[in-house]
């Protein structure tokens, strides 16, 4: 079978039923193993990743996972025209703890590279709502078109920026914080991106070099397909190869060029 | 009538069905006055909270409302052994955004002060879901009893901080950010507060003294009666007159005492 939206969705759909039981459990966050992308795997990110494989099996889908949990493995003998990247569970923290904001993440590409994606997918898990996006066809949550805000004075800007942890993030975004009214976390990085594209929020940035490509490669799509910017932290459109989960990445999203440029200027 | 819980949650619904609709919707935002709180007050608190007082009306229930678009309004005559502590719509800038995080927080008082409320609501209007507590009875999610974390280390913590805008929040909090690996922040405090009464958060902390008593009064009560800690920028229990909603606050509420010890440690 293709890799389309509609197998997307399925694939979805069965990771929601397998996920949403475990949501706020404290099994569901027992140590498994260490993943491919270098953080601990919890049992409900095993659970997530395992109904993603046997789903590409069941369905017969010949092609290379690139996967937060497992790194590059090859369904059916693979298929170099196809590589599917994965974060079947983005935002393990907020799912242990029932806090409602945490995707699956699924991305097709010819070629293993952000820019090379074609079809993808961020399912909001525990609301059930479908983000997706086709190359040069547009984006859409549910099958509705999205379309970024058009704010562009940071002053006005609702936006996202991950400062957690000892990683002068604090220093580095002092100035732009103390101009913003609205500063918000969720703490999932595609649904975030996610919300960007469909003007809930205005822009997003995580600068701690954390993020993988697996986190991103959903939304990726989603984003530009809406119109919205994405800039790694050299200021050029982002862009990244994504053979292996290992890579890392910072970035900045935001709904439209000038609130990007005003944004930048306040950044060191 | 009385205003115990079953008829805080009809009013609740009543918003919730009135509040829906405009949710992400531009004309919500229209300005159209300004709060007793100082606030501007948008086309969506103006519905949420004329809605609250015609309940009011219609139930018959003689007592005084606090609240933060109309300040303090007498019901069928008032009644002074009767305080409605009210924000009809919490997360105003969620709600206009379609961010689902916004609520109606509604407390029951004897007379104007947060620690003489024996009843409370929050509802969390984009998912239907209603916290509530009485004093000496317990707080419940849904009619389950809550409970909040046992984490007493900040390094494993996952605690919303709000330090949007300028107001030396970056500064106070640069040693706290840099010991912990999950911030968030979801912008509606009644939310967060009951997050950490639930266990979904371990601490919640807003020290701009911008906060109104409106805005936390429902949150406290579930807080405490779970078991939780709330206190002031003093570092004492927290406790404040609601006879009007200019009265600002900041407080950090935690779990469990161990966390809210470590945290405060943190906090110069």
């Amino acid at each position: 079978m293709k890799l389309d939206l509609k197998l997307l969705k399925n694939i979805a759909e069965e990771v929601r039923r397998g996920v949403q039981p475990l949501a706020g459990r404290v099994e569901a966050g027992r140590v498994v193993g260490i993943g491919a992308g270098g953080d601990l795997t919890k049992h409900i990110d095993a659970v997530a990743e395992e109904i993603v494989l046997n789903m590409l099996k069941t369905y017969e889908v010949p092609c290379t996972v690139v996967s937060e949990e497992k790194g590059v493995v090859e369904i059916l003998g693979g298929n170099s025209n196809v590589y599917l990247i994965v974060d079947s569970l983005d935002g393990t923290t907020n799912a242990l703890r029932n806090i409602p904001f945490y995707t699956t993440s699924l991305a097709v590409a010819g070629i293993p590279k952000l820019s090379a994606i074609h079809t993808s997918l961020v399912a909001d898990l525990p609301s059930g709502k479908i983000f997706s996006a086709e190359k040069g066809k547009g984006a859409w949550l549910d099958g509705e078109a999205l379309k970024p805000s058009k704010t562009q004075l940071v002053e006005e800007a609702v936006l996202t920026i991950n400062i957690s942890a000892n990683t002068g993030m604090v220093e580095k975004f002092g100035r732009l914080i103390s101009k913003t009214r609205h500063i918000r976390h969720f703490g999932a990085n595609s649904l975030e991106i996610c919300y960007v594209a469909s003007g809930r929020l205005d822009a997003h940035i995580d600068f701690r070099r954390k993020l993988r490509v697996t986190d991103v490669a959903g939304a990726y799509l989603i984003l530009k397909e809406a119109g919205g910017f994405i800039i790694g932290e050299d200021g050029r459109d982002l862009d990244s190869p994504a053979e292996h989960p290992s890579i890392r990445l910072s970035l900045l999203a935001a709904a439209n060029m000038e609130l990007m440029e005003n944004l930048t200027k306040l950044i060191p």
